[in-house]
């Protein structure tokens, strides 16, 4: 019995799949039987650097879709159209779908598990998030035990890049931006990655994994880096600090609403956001670089795990793209003809979480403020946050900048929305200029 | 349909278990078709911190194994018997198996999972490595499309935990173990922990998952940490590097031999081995701290990823064993009544990976020799070793010691066997008072 493969794309994620697919001594050997049938391309004429039989290659990809032959369709050509189309249009032929195509879960999740779960198919998708690191795999089958307190990710490795460069190097975000793409570390048209929404659309997924419900997507609060200066890098180390882009999902720890609310996944108090943060050095998320990605999950009774790896890349990806298809493989295998779907492989939540507004985020925060040097100003900040329950561990007064005081606070835990109250109160004095940076303390 | 568990032992782990089990809310909710059974003791009276039915409770852990109505025994006795001779029994009757047992399974895994596959039953031992990391999983159903090139743990938390202090406190060994001892951290006995033989448990299980073939546990080379000092926690600090207890498993990368051979998995040039290992500072397993275990798989083509989480304790090794158990519960209840295992969680290899002996392996070193304070002996040395083909990176007099003079040699890669010669030879010099420490390099 072998499985056949209908490939969508065979750009690089494609070409890496195809690899492992061709080369399949020293691996598993259910691979073996799995079986390259067709591949969908845009052009037929273009190089490639894998070799397949030109009798596979087809730009039909409605026909491959469709094709009664084919078993699992792995959809890697990426973007949300035609993508979200033909994985539709594959489920109702009854295929089974592997993808690393993070922007249409995090869009169209709800109308692609739906329709896979009428037609009794699997949506498979570990290499949407975190490149080759196995995360969704463990969050499905493993730690479904606990019940999660919270999702950290460092999980967009061309911030991450920038970030490790601006802190390693004391550069400005534009100039490292600029050798980034240079070097191929950041897109041309960079805006997906450095204002968050990568990283939006994969915390969406993992959130929806973690906490059992559906995530809209326009409930994830996202922050990008762009507002990050070298300043604020060596402000923040100066205090025992690294700033990372971190994916949050995080249940707040009030008064449990009621049991029946829980068991549907209704976390009142749910917070799911990007933004940069500052990191503790001594967390385990502070020593991860350039591009790598990590997953910290914590969760009662496990404590904190770690998955830690390769964020991006042909291969990487491909790993888990490869792994996705062996285990519809071996479900299929193992189940014969019964008709259900694996529990823990399928997606069975149909209800939404609910997402708590960022004004209600407990957090400490770091803020830069530019300010006239007059005598007072420092009691008139401490004032004005004292007025809106906004509890400071330090206010300092750390230099000069064109003529005006550089003062950086940080604060205890406060309520997100008091502390925007008193940014306000505080941005209309007269002594202050202005307040470049604002960023949350983890 | 629910799933009936035999739980023997109600020990620390034992307690985990039934405590997640008993409160399913807010966990998968397939967690809610698992039933507590009957549960097997060694004291009735004994008190206990989880309540059961006194009904479930019995000592007759023979009449559970082979009672009818269990569909999974949950064996968290530890020890080798009668935990081993209870598993082939329940084996025998056509019960699936989770255990947290490394030591039954890194000695009697042949027999076990022989049995296992005559019975058509898992055997699943998440638990026995790592705690309550997802490793065990990701290695069977995520990683097997990779080829393995090595994996590196630090897997046993009493002996990191007593290294981190080692480094952070600048002790020495014997005052630490004594007050971990003291703390809970070390086991009154804790020569298996120190002397790396439960480290050595774990790497044979973790090889031979990853590499595909079975591991004769004196096939591994073992050494703990009861040599290890200040002065070279010190030295190693100053070279950039921290000392770390590590479990190897890695593929030489000799010319490949033949891919007959390769396919089962006779990778004629894998070695096996626990001991203490100077880390580079910026390694991802230098920061793994404390009781703290992480274990780091590189492959082709996903690169380096690492799992790093909470070694051991009640609550996350009882959350690898409920995890075992749900992906049980979740296959039986897809397969229906086809009776095919599902191929990545069975376990398939029937052969034995051949094991090169540690004098083939080719790694760097470190040593620390305490001499007569004569002219030339720096000299003497380095004659020595070249004789032997050891070519060094530095030797240095790091000072002096009881009027000894104290000097430090790292190495380039060298293979062992020769740079064993060569210390034979430089022990039989005259000048030569001692060698205290022998260390491999990563």
């Amino acid at each position: 019995m072998a499985f056949k493969i209908g490939l969508l794309g065979l750009g690089t994620v494609g070409t890496g799949t195809a690899r492992i697919l061709q080369e399949p001594a020293n691996r598993h050997p259910l691979l073996k039987e799995i079986e390259i049938y067709r591949v969908g391309v845009r052009s037929l004429t273009k190089p490639r650097e894998v070799q397949l039989p030109p009798e596979l290659m087809s730009t039909d990809l409605e026909g491959i879709v469709t094709d009664p032959a084919v078993d699992i369709v792995v959809e890697v050509i990426g973007g949300v159209e035609p993508a979200r189309a033909l994985m539709l249009k594959a489920i109702a032929h009854g295929k089974h779908i592997v993808t690393a195509n993070k922007a249409v879960i995090a869009r169209h999740g709800d109308e692609i598990f739906t329709a896979a779960e009428e037609a009794g198919v699997y949506v498979m998708l570990e290499a949407a998030v975190g490149g080759g690191i196995p995360v969704i795999a463990p969050l499905k089958q493993c730690l479904g035990v606990n019940v999660i307190d919270s999702i950290i990710g460092i999980v967009n490795g061309t911030t991450n890049y920038i970030l490790t460069r601006m802190q390693t190097e004391g550069g400005e975000f534009t100039d490292i931006l600029a050798d980034a793409q240079q070097l191929g570390y950041a897109e041309a048209d960079p805006t997906a990655d450095i204002d968050g929404w990568d990283a939006a659309d994969k915390i969406a997924i993992l959130a929806s994994l973690a906490f059992a419900g559906r995530i809209k997507l326009p409930d994830v609060h996202c922050e990008g880096i762009r507002q990050v200066s070298a300043v604020d890098i060596a402000y923040a180390q100066k205090l025992g600090f690294v700033i990372k882009l971190l994916a949050v999902a995080q249940q707040e720890k009030k008064a449990v609403v009621d049991t029946q609310d829980l068991e549907k996944g209704n976390f009142q108090s749910l917070q799911v956001r990007v933004h940069p943060t500052l990191v503790p050095q001594t967390h385990p998320l502070a020593s991860v670089s350039g591009v790598y990605n990590a997953i910290l999950v914590e969760g009662e009774p496990i404590g904190q795990v770690m998955f830690h790896g390769p964020g991006a890349g042909s291969g990487p990806t491909a790993s888990a793209v490869v792994s996705d298809i062996l285990n519809i493989a071996a479900v299929l295998k193992s189940a014969g003809e019964a008709k259900q779907l694996h529990p823990l492989l399928s997606c069975i939540h149909q209800h939404y979480c609910q997402i708590a507004p960022v004004s209600e985020l407990v957090t400490r925060f770091y803020a830069r403020f530019l300010t006239q040097d007059f005598p007072g100003v420092i009691g008139h900040l401490g004032t004005s946050f004292g007025k809106h329950k906004v509890s400071l561990e330090s206010i300092v007064q750390t230099g000069y900048h064109e003529n005006l005081a550089e003062i950086v606070v940080v604060t205890h835990d406060v309520r997100e929305g008091n502390f925007r109250q008193a940014l306000e109160e505080i941005s209309a004095l007269e002594a202050v200029d202005s307040i470049p940076s604002i960023l949350r303390v983890l």
